[in-house]
């Protein structure tokens, strides 16, 4: 299992409808792919506009291949692009403490 | 709950010697504080020397006051600080998705 990580930056004034278009685009369009095992999307007390999305995928394949090679990755960007007002900087993370 | 997301950068020659500091870091000098109820050490597959902590505290005071402005956080930064190739950024985050 790996974690995507991505650093999300928009408009702070376009808060509850970015909220509601990222949640709904998770749960509609990636979540369906292979690999999928789940997500959180969190929102930064000190910076607003800013946002962590962690998704949780089987492999790094799953998400790079699987979904952004897919026709779903359009229509993620489609929901959610609008509101970025910069590229998310989005990488893979491999858990080192203990799972316990 | 709040989380603590540092993102940390240091040397990647040093990798080894920085994990085996963070992990005793954390147990030994942060997790006996007031409020706090756990923590994951991240390493970034594609840039090698990036790191991600994440903490998750009762509130962001424990964080804040109970834990920077005591003697541990000195303790801490000896342990972890000499690794640090530029200062971690540190944010909170508190979760806007579904918790199941």
């Amino acid at each position: 299992m790996i974690l995507e990580h991505a650093d999300i930056r928009i408009d702070p004034q376009k808060r509850d409808a970015f909220e509601e278009a990222i949640l709904r685009g998770v749960t509609t369009v990636i979540a369906p792919s292979k690999g999928f095992l789940g997500y959180k999307v969190r929102r930064s007390i000190e910076s607003p506009g800013r946002y962590i999305l962690t998704i949780r995928w089987a492999t790094v394949e799953d998400h790079m291949v699987g979904f952004r090679a897919s026709d779903r990755f359009a229509q993620w960007r489609a929901i959610v692009g609008p509101y970025f007002v910069q590229p998310p900087v989005v990488e893979h993370l491999e858990l080192i403490s203990p799972t316990a």
